[in-house]
């Protein structure tokens, strides 16, 4: 899905506006790990631990942050070769950044399979990629540079942006509305009906399901995640937001911009999801609730439909926040020990009662 | 996926038994909410805290309860123009009942893709729509007027009523019946084998997995819900009931009429869930457990292996009566003030032996 | 899936090395359970509260432990008919191993449909079946028996070995390999991108997911399952080893070899989970777990990031040894006893105190 650049470790370095140290002109063509780094390929070294990995490493290049940049000199000397190194603040950000250039996504050429069925009405720019088995429904447009790869199903008047990658079966229903560079993995399912019925003595009515969804510019959605179409209105997904596979995100839902939730997590109907939150995986959230900016969901919690939650770090069923909980627990913990005592003191009152009756 | 009529407002009144206070001549053409609602579009109130909202919204038409009459009268007399009212005690079922007829599902004309693949000795009824990259298997059977939509995967001898959707690339197993009016969502998988091994010193040997799946009349079933194949005998959805995404259901599971399940739950083989019991999200149950007709159960909720869940109202990890679980949770918060109380108890105690030693 | 031969009992109990009591020359042709067995059928007892349906199973063969021999031979010589019996130590397990026999999977005979789109790099064995809608990408291999349902998507370069059954809509991303009689369940999603990125002030930037994903051999995975591809490296799943429907593997993931997971359990990335580790379902890890052989980790349990899971039955969020987490449970419960009994003691001390002061 990606292909491979050859750069100098100089164009690298320059990349991530970092200090070089070593030769600059060697090329380099591949990101690695520390341990199976080879010559040409590029590392970078992140916590105090990796250090002894990083000097017996074969990479050309290491990324290193400030304070480990003397060891490395010094053995680098002693050892009469070594990495060249490139020297910055945050390494893990600079080795994303160094991928990003030396494993570009691989732009497929425009092209549409034979097998592909398109509507007439459709809009496709020309340099789109239309794998085999995928389908486009009436009045869709597709945006330039967009590849949407085998058996991709998109529904009718659905909106895809530029520059966007539609891995192999994702679903998209009609009037489905999808930004620029969003990536959705297989399985992505959008726009399917929320899950709204009205009871009376006989049946479940379905409540109308009639809104949309916008996915928003930049958001990268993983394998087989749901997002339902709003009952009245619109299902939003902000801007930069990156969802984990397997999420279910329930009609009405707002999700912000720069939002980080991983797999599994469920959301219910109408929660308000505010810019920049962090969520864990498996969490639970009943319907109309808000998080608000600045807020850390740990795994496995679950939030009480109705609740806002306050910036700072929560965990547990029903949230709390993480010291609370954690003293709690420590105190469940405590629970055989404190029988115990109650005991104790049971006994020992005991004594002093008899001792008050035989005085 | 729908498509919209145009009614008069006296219409809709009569379609749900309403009264109709205002211009009944007067078109309708959309379900809306309050706030967006404009010329044109139905709302409806339903709670106190909305009245503000409906007294300012542009809706031609508001389904009120009674009790909110008398206030929207007045108003609109007052203003002298004004949204007509339709009286019922139960808004917003009509509402749910008056999308129904004002949006009907989208009837797609008969017609089959020619990218489609159908066994010849498939039986599908002249009124059924096949869409792009279906394939049919062997001796299976569609409905009259059912929707087959891009992308679905039918095995061999499967049976589908009449009047279904079944949604972009839903896969049926081989044998599996499908009843009328169902709802399948993108990626339903029903009829894929159980989990079930049976473990010898080397290896785990597959339990045969050679039962069915029966899914009764007005079922719907969310994006990514799977439904395992029995391993001899059934796995039965009964008529009826609504079932959210991702959901998991086991093998032999037998689940009642008008049962609610939310996104997320799992449930393990032979479990069986009688008629009209209401499961929230992410709930998860162990195998041969019986869910009595009249319970709910909250979401995140665990059900032990073999319960049997009596009706009322459950929730936690494993499941008690909800007023238990809110209780036990209660002096879990207060462990901290009661380890403070035993200290404090404690030295009391100690002050007192203290004394009578001394005396 | 299965097609059905007709053996004679004799046959079956040799092929399991069981003891035959009774006539076997009688043929049979199915497997079933006790209650709906017929002529021609096969059932198994394993425990004691299934004698009473074995009496009055119509099967012409039941398998039976050696302690229930003696009991059926009484009834079969006073009824003067009965089944034939198979005398095995496993029951359960004779019974999975002649189903397999009387119910081998059905071998597709090798075929590709006209539907598919196979490149022409690509390497097809001549004993392949390749059903409609399929596409297989640029040099990748398919081992000969093995079957490709309809709708299944196979990237560039996927090695998948011999005999396995890839069910509808399955996808493999580029570079992934599958080993020899692996079974992939609808909508199984092998290679997508793990969950990784870096954030910086203002966007997050994805972490480089270049690595692959190895199935070894024998592995079966349930619908809708997801194994992600590792950053750099490889996530694998090793030999026999079987998951449920909707699980969730993230990237680097090393599980080992006849590890047993249930429906819906989320593993964060770069957990290890070593040989013959039972995991239920609904369970949650964190990243860089490490599961040690020997463990069973309860349904619904939550491992926190960087544990060590050492052998033993382990459950709760997070996790406790279970005969721990059920004794704090039990103090849990008796939470108000306790309260009430500080509440006394309380009292008897203030009573005693009084004494002391008036004496």
């Amino acid at each position: 899905m990606t292909e491979t650049k050859l750069l100098t470790i100089a164009e690298l370095a320059t990349h991530v506006a970092g200090r070089l140290l070593g030769d600059g002109s060697i090329h380099v063509h591949s990101v690695a790990d520390l341990a199976t780094a080879g010559p040409g390929d590029i590392a970078y070294v992140d916590g105090e631990k990796l250090i002894a990995a990083a000097l017996s490493s074969q990479a050309s290049c290491l990324i290193v942050p400030p304070e480990f940049v003397e060891s490395f000199k010094q053995q680098i000397v002693e050892r009469e070769f070594g990495p060249a190194l490139i020297e910055v603040p945050k390494p893990k950000l600079a080795f994303a950044l160094i991928a990003a250039r030396l494993h570009p996504q691989k732009r497929r050429e425009p092209f549409v399979h034979p097998s592909a069925v398109i509507a007439e009405s459709a809009d496709v720019e020309l340099t789109v990629f239309v794998g085999p088995h995928v389908a486009i429904g009436e009045r869709s447009r597709i945006g330039a540079g967009t590849q949407i790869e085998a058996g991709v199903l998109v529904g009718d008047r659905v909106n895809v942006g530029h520059d966007c990658v539609l891995h192999p079966g994702v679903v998209l229903y009609d009037d489905v509305t999808i930004g620029d560079r969003v990536i959705l993995h297989a399985g992505v399912c959008i726009g399917a009906d929320g899950f709204g019925y009205v009871r009376d003595d006989i049946a479940h009515h379905k409540f109308p399901q009639r809104g949309t969804v916008l996915i928003e510019d930049d958001v990268e959605l993983g394998a087989h995640t749901c997002v339902d179409r709003a009952a009245l209105g619109q299902t939003r997904i902000g801007r930069g937001t990156k969802i984990d596979n397997l999420v279910h995100v329930g009609h009405n839902c707002d999700i912000g911009e720069r939002v980080v939730i991983a797999a599994q997590t469920g959301i219910s109907g109408s929660v308000t999801i505010e810019d920049d939150v962090v969520i864990g995986g498996q969490v639970g959230f009943g319907d109309h609730i808000r998080v608000l900016s600045g807020a850390v969901i740990g795994s496995k919690a679950g939030v009480l439909p109705g609740k806002i939650v306050r910036p700072g770090v929560w965990w547990g069923i029903p949230i709390q926040p993480l010291d609370e909980y954690k003293r709690l627990n420590a105190h469940v913990g405590r629970l055989p020990q404190m029988r115990e005592e109650l005991k104790e003191l049971r006994k020992r009152l005991e004594e002093l009662e008899k001792e008050n009756r035989n005085s």
